[in-house]
């Protein structure tokens, strides 16, 4: 691919039932990713926007976790009801949704 | 993790025997990131730098690829012994290692 404007990491770590850090995949990052490919697919801007999945991003306890370069800018507790805004607002068009920045104190 | 200065990412993607497109972990990315993870460990530099894995990176057939962010530099073909110096020139020291830059027809 070539150099994106943005790159979007979808955490998609899985750890056994029961683990205590829980995991984003636990916690639906594959539906997660799964609407990050398809808004991207919707858009056709492949040339601009590239989705990656990742192994962990930290903070388990709020996943699913997002992560998005060069800005590196992190979400918390993202579902796939907020990626289209994700998508619009801020690989787009610049501007992080600011509701779910994690805060200072995580990252 | 607190937000890294600099946040590196292996690419540890996976394809069965014989897939044409091969993947990275056939190249040898698992021992690659190993290498980043035991080097990141003698450098105690875990508020600094944060080592990831990540899905495919795209250009397959010249990896290991290797990306980091926030400059959006991709590394091909690399190697545990190439990792020492990608991390002490350019995790720590900022100077990309030129050898090993992704030519602009692929990044």
């Amino acid at each position: 691919m070539p150099k994106p404007l943005r790159h979007v990491f979808v955490c998609s770590q899985s750890r056994p039932p029961n683990h205590p850090r829980g995991s984003c995949q636990q916690k639906g990052s594959t539906d997660v990713l799964q609407s990050f490919w398809s808004e991207l697919q919707k858009r056709g801007v492949y040339d601009k926007i590239a989705v990656t999945y990742s192994g962990c991003l930290g903070p388990c306890d709020v996943g699913t976790n997002v992560l998005v370069y060069p800005e590196g800018v992190l979400y918390n507790n993202v579902t796939p009801g907020d990626v289209a805004e994700i998508f619009d607002s801020h690989l787009i068009g610049g501007e992080p949704v600011a509701r779910l920045l994690a805060p200072g104190a995580v990252w």
